[in-house]
């Protein structure tokens, strides 16, 4: 799908994209979901959070404050979706810095429910088995990070690593993203909100590697309009996230996708 | 109370407003409390949620991101309310979306103990007993809502029923509000502030329908203030929360209520 | 170390801040701690967060939206903390206000953990056993506040009664800090941010007594800088927090700073 016709199709659907998340942002991820057009849920207690599952078009898990209970409940809401067609975003915030964050990323993705996991390029590393330092929820050094990437990517899961150029691919398709700004880097939560952004397109659109590459090209397009006359960090977010409310027709032709 | 006359007393006093609340927009109904003048306070732990119950002025309770043990000690505080004689606001969210949500609801409106419900017009077409649809936590359609919303009210509970046009009831008076701007939907978390508002009023006027008819009309003159110019839907939110801290005498003469 | 020469050393060695906090003024906490040049991370659950401490160059605990689990794990983080000679902030949101709050509060000072507890003047005198009322997270009323801060410092624990003019000591030595603004009083999080800052401070400066002071100077600078125009309050506070990121070597001339 386009990058246009999927935003028409998120406004005019409203999907539902539930969220089990953390406590940082998520009234930031929430916000986004409704700006880019659908409608936001956020439900973590047990019976609630798989009832959302049953009426939602999309499913974003992000272990940013993680517990035991919340992650159980992840890994049946995670399967709940699978069966229902369901898409599953996984954003592992901090894998590779605790042992807890990085087993449930791991228990979320042995589930075989993740449709895509989106991480910076310690966290995508750390996952795929390779050498990262992830200091807190931000990555310091990784090796090999395009390489973990392809590895950690298979037929039925996207991989979309993150960072300056963003890395997408599902084992056979890859994409790189230019879209952006470094302004995303100074504010916390633009991770987090990315996630949720590919959580709407992958409610509207059958292939998810197209919808995350059109997530994340329209979300750097929406963070290079924000940038414009060099707004202090917090003017930046705000710009963000209302500028996915007024992404044009126009504004698909300021993709910048090497495929 | 006249609008105005609460507004004094509420920054006069600075009224406690106690609040078990979501974690969604908790940041914004702490801050549009203070915004009007009252004092916030959000906890949610048995004993210290208890104690707060017996120094403040309103309780607010939001279901938005609720758990078993959070609408038990919602049970406990709301009953404890009534015991002191503190009104209690209510906002079902997402009531008729899952069973926790209508369940939850419904019990704490048995409780006796509520002097507010408010909800859009799914969530109080729902906990009436009606047919609606709500999507997540938005109202998608509902049948007969005002029929639903004198039927919800009685002597000693007050159902606002926001939207386009806010109905307030108490079962006898009723009165409808048309202040407000469509701005107020593009942003989360409009919903949850108007029940802390409401609280701040409520905390200072012994009439709790006109205690949320004032508070309902202050808050939709605080948005039209804040349209004015267009802003994104962030900007707006800015100013409808800072707005609540600037409203003067004169804003009374904006209100349009019909009763 | 001097107030600039600490910012310089946060920007370029990008030490990890732990939170252990609240979720009403949790993102803010991040913010600014991400603003100031530091890393932040929030992390609550028990292994996820001793782990983290084992990482960290600071850790701040704060209460406000305490409950009983929480506060064993900040009382083991605390302890880590301590072994690892990682400095420990603690905000003591409500001290004076419930039971729970007080003797959480006295209980993790017990620890011996503590490096800087920084809170209201109401929350103080509580602490250090004085007659004080705190009204929800607010001081109404303390009774020889500067005598309980003198008294609740020792060698090891500094005491940082935020005001008007804010008050440190260790016992010995004491500064009194007259910069900020008034409008500080209309945002909810800024005194959360306070010690968010402070910890920042003293991840890179080995005397806990001269960070906190270059904290709450610096914290209270950006402050003036902010208020410059007469900002209405949620303009004020994204200036307040993204005035950290701009600070200069000239800002250290702004010191109001009375020993």
């Amino acid at each position: 799908m386009e990058l246009y016709e999927s935003i028409e199709r998120i406004r005019e659907t409203k999907p539902l994209v539930h969220h089990l998340t953390n406590w940082v942002t998520i009234y930031d991820c929430a916000q986004i979901t409704r700006s880019v057009g659908a409608l936001p849920v956020m439900a973590h207690s047990r019976q609630d959070a798989l009832e959302m599952v049953g009426i939602a078009s999309a499913l974003v898990l992000n272990i940013g404050t993680l517990d035991d209970e919340l992650v159980d409940t992840m890994v049946l809401a995670a399967e709940r979706a699978a069966e229902l067609n369901v898409p599953v975003v996984l954003d592992p915030v901090g894998a590779g810095a605790t042992t807890p964050r990085t087993e449930a990323s791991k228990r979320l993705l042995d589930t075989g429910a993740i449709t895509v996991v989106k991480g910076n390029a310690g966290e995508i590393t750390t996952l795929a088995g390779g050498v990262a330092e992830v200091r807190g929820v931000e990555s310091m050094a990784a090796e090999g990070a395009e390489a973990a990437a392809g590895m950690l990517a298979s037929e039925g899961r996207i991989v979309a690593m993150t960072g300056p150029v963003d890395h997408v691919t599902d084992g056979g398709r890859t994409a790189l993203i230019s879209n952006g700004t470094a302004l995303m880097g100074d504010v916390v939560g633009t991770g987090c909100m990315s996630a949720s952004v590919i959580g709407a397109f992958a409610a509207v659109d059958p292939d998810p590697f197209e919808a995350t590459v059109n997530a994340l090209s329209s979300y750097g397009i929406a963070g290079e309009k924000g940038a414009v006359g060099s707004p202090t960090p917090l003017e930046f977010k705000s710009r963000l996230i209302d500028g996915m409310a007024s992404l044009s027709i126009e504004d698909g032709g300021r993709m910048k996708v090497k495929r």
